[in-house]
């Protein structure tokens, strides 16, 4: 289960950091929507990506998401993808994504490739608060 | 040299996600001020913290700050820390920072081991601007 401090900073309108592993164990980072279930933090991206590459390469990541109006407030959690999900869920998932930040569905016509989501089991998460 | 958006959003009062590898290569990632000189990122850190002992091991970084007026737009920047600045002049740059994000000299009180700069090379930046 999601510590009650993760789950409010995921199911809010805050950005995470999203760390992967390139091929040659370099971390990459990118900024990207953040949403969560029960047991895993959720993100959506694009097959054609290279973070997704990444994450079939290697599932250890980084999600690190900052309280949007204080970001000073974070969570770091360490973790692994553990699930990729495709299909009409994950195509579903970016448009409750795009009403929590924008307040509409999804632009349709920017999508590349195929929706997919990863399902990431956070190891371990540390507040930090200053 | 930096390039001129890099140079910008790392000068103005944003905040960087600072990635480094831990020693089993799985990335940490922590919310920090962020700087700049003519080459290079700084990132201003104490010798006790797990991300100094994380970059003497392997100092291959990402640096991401984002604008924080619209994080939509940021910069990744992979990159390394070819160089750690000790002594006074680490000292004085933490006063700098602070008079930057805060507009007053950083909390001596705090100081729990030694300021250090690290100076980061970045190999390869990439704008994002939605």
């Amino acid at each position: 289960m999601l510590s009650r401090e993760l789950r409010e900073l995921a199911e809010g309108p805050n950005f995470a950091a999203f760390a992967t592993l390139r091929p040659d164990g370099h971390p990459a980072t990118q900024v990207m929507w953040v949403d969560c279930d029960d047991e895993c933090l959720l993100i959506n991206t694009e097959k054609h990506r290279r973070k997704y590459a990444n994450v079939r390469n290697d599932p250890r990541v980084n999600v690190m998401i900052w309280d949007a109006a204080n970001p000073y407030r974070y969570i770091e959690a360490r973790g692994l993808v553990k699930e990729i999900i495709h299909g009409p869920p994950a195509r579903e998932h970016i448009d409750k994504l795009s009403w929590k930040y924008f307040d509409r569905p999804y632009d349709a016509s920017i999508i590349v490739s195929e929706r997919v989501i990863l399902r990431i089991t956070p190891l371990r998460s540390s507040v930090h608060q200053d």
